[in-house]
């Protein structure tokens, strides 16, 4: 009993924090609590009821099915309804006529073999990327509303009463769900895509500089390394965040103009900022296993390319983050000209300080040994053996950074695009 | 016109082609018309008839909702709709027992506040994590259900009947569409994610060795580059695949023994091995970033490595497909423990490559200038400047390997898991 009370407890704890957090989520159970109590209306006041007849709980099941959370959700459900509950009424409509003039005996062939054919065919299509991306709740209706309207025609013999009854409750209930949707505290798709895409932005540009800050830190106290780390880990959002921009973008196609979006604003650039990104994040992820694999270069070497990596982190963060706050505003930065050239400057150190890395290499370590650099011939010094072991982690960080600021030029283009 | 009829003609050909590639899809549109054109027998059927009424329409909107692709689907939905209508009905008659002791005033006033708080609840908790992944479309069914009879009862005097019809129809639909999802051609979200995790594997295998052959082949022939092009590419498969492994391991806790699988077989390790899988794909994904890179180290410099990494990565690539095999026949490999042996003696082998990576670099470029070698002393030897930036995207792509190579480790490790 005492675990039972504990999980529950525990359970009630985290819904808590959930609401705390997130106020908007208890806003929309509030939301959908209002739907259904105004919809109830029209069972409790007698002349709404004589309107609709008992049909009226189609307007509470539509109600609870279409209401969701965002309003491109809301409005592609309730337009994929109205849409398939019509275009699947009628075609149910003329088949029912045409099969109610062959007789009692073929009648039920006839709507069977339909049911079956446009069930199957319905089905089939939803496997089409298209259709399952923007009708997939519509193909379902489609085949529910035709499957009973067909079926009833058998036995109910005021067929189009019932077809109008549910069209009518069905608009009702739409329209319930739309307004209360819109009205109170509205949720757009639109605008969390954009968020998502600014947020996700932010935390690349503080894994990167946080991760490479680690690296050439490593030895430093206990305490700061710990909220660096989570600070690093920011780019695993980037990673997994495919399915949601997707889902969002596929519903704030759906939305009205509202605030700084048009209607039929363009979403796909967004997804292709997205996929920047993610490309970007890949690479950030590498480093992040170069960084802590176990092989390291000695402190020793490390801090002669300390400097030049760090600034190209920060060059290409500031970069990054530059860009969140320019697709945050919608505007054009007017910086970002020159934070790409400081990025692009920090790549040619970084390049030069590796060119003359093994030289700087030898002058630390030969400075005990110069009776030994007696004789230099043309394009050969004297050095002491590279080791490469030593190195190789140092070099392969280096090189992902050149190659993780390759990759914000793509962002840097995509973001391009999307402003155009 | 044209361009319509040529869109439509477009459109036909590619659900033909998807057809060809996937009969499956074809069956399950099948499918569905069988078990529509089966509910729809207990309306033509007149003792069926009699015995739900007009409630029938519940049992073919059951089938049209409840119809899903995989078994793993169909149960989760029957099993969702089952309890929720239960749950909810049982609520409901419950509230409305007490409501109608209140006196006609007060009635409609409880029954459309227990609606709100009930409605508003159970949206919210669709937000927890767990109710997301497992019940989130009996919510909708409880909020629906519990909407309709709380709703109805203010008119309908025999609600129970209603109740009692309404779980009934429901019965009989989700009997119809298990039967007929489970007896015909079935397909198993546990086959399919069992599937998945091999193919992924064996891409991985695949894009690995051919992004390597790619790299060090790079001046053969245009025709064998573009078709190795396409398959070092599998590894994309993998990047974006965590939500339809995590969405079919949510479906395949649902069914029963079949087959090779157990009721209850432990799925999440399954995600644990595709969560290894997809760390090993960003590390290809950089790796191939460096390939494509604007900077290459000469020919000249490459073929000192070209062997020590080609075996490494077919090393690699021969532990996964051996990993992929082993869980395909979902037996425990007995030469895994060899390949990973030669896979270690690769990377080490790689490792005494770049080692003596300089010495090599030296003796290839010294010999005009042996001269020069005259002095040696302790620890220091004479060797050309080494060229950092020449070398740089070689080392890089040799410690990326070697990177790939521990991060397969996990893989391993990971299949070993799910083998206990």
């Amino acid at each position: 009993v005492l675990m039972v009370k504990s999980k529950v407890f525990g359970f009630g704890k985290n819904a808590w924090k959930m609401g705390v957090d997130d106020p908007r989520k208890v806003i929309h159970g509030i939301k959908v609590g209002i739907a259904l109590s105004l919809v109830s209306v029209f069972y409790y006041a007698r002349p709404l009821y004589d309107g609709v007849g008992g049909n009226a709980m189609w307007a509470v099941m539509t109600v609870a099915v279409v209401f969701e959370y965002t309003v491109g959700g809301c409005l592609y459900k309730g337009f994929n309804r109205a849409v398939a509950t019509l275009s699947a009424g009628g075609l149910a409509m003329g088949i029912h006529w045409i099969a109610s003039k062959t007789g009692e005996k073929v009648e039920p062939v006839i709507l069977s073999a339909s049911v079956f054919l446009l069930g199957a065919a319905a089905t089939f299509s939803r496997f089409i990327p298209t259709v399952k991306a923007r009708f997939d709740y519509g193909v379902t209706i489609f085949i529910l509303t035709f499957s009973l309207v067909a079926v009833s025609g058998y036995r109910v013999d005021e067929l189009l009463d019932l077809l109008q009854q549910r069209v009518s409750t069905i608009a009702i209930g739409i329209s319930i769900c739309l307004l209360v949707c819109i009205l109170i505290c509205p949720v757009w798709a639109s605008e969390e895509l954009h968020l998502l895409i600014t947020k996700n932005m932010e935390k690349l540009a503080e894994s990167l500089e946080a991760c490479v800050e680690e690296y050439f830190m490593k030895d430093g106290a206990g305490d700061g390394k710990n909220s660096c780390s989570q600070k690093s880990q920011g780019y695993r959002c980037v990673l997994n965040s495919k399915a949601s921009e997707d889902s969002q973008a596929n519903l704030a196609r759906w939305e009205p103009a509202h605030g700084r979006f048009g209607f039929r604003h363009p979403w796909s650039p967004y997804l292709k900022v997205g996929a920047a990104m993610r490309y970007c994040a890949y690479c950030i992820e590498a480093l992040n296993g170069c960084i802590n694999s176990e092989i390291q270069a000695p402190e020793s070497t490390k801090k002669h390319l300390k400097e030049v990596c760090m600034k190209l982190s920060s060059e290409s963060s500031k970069v990054l983050k530059e860009l969140s706050s320019s697709i945050k505003s919608m505007k054009r930065s007017k910086s970002i000209d020159l934070l790409v050239e400081e990025m692009s400057t920090a790549v040619e150190e970084l390049h030069n300080a590796l060119r003359s890395f093994p030289n700087q290499l030898t002058q630390a370590a030969v400075q005990p040994a110069v009776e030994a650099n007696e004789e230099k011939k043309h394009s050969i010094s004297v050095t002491t053996t590279l080791p490469v072991m030593e190195v190789l982690p140092l070099i392969t960080v280096a090189s992902l950074l050149i190659e993780i600021s390759a990759r914000i030029d793509g962002v840097l283009d995509a973001v391009r695009n999307l402003a155009d």
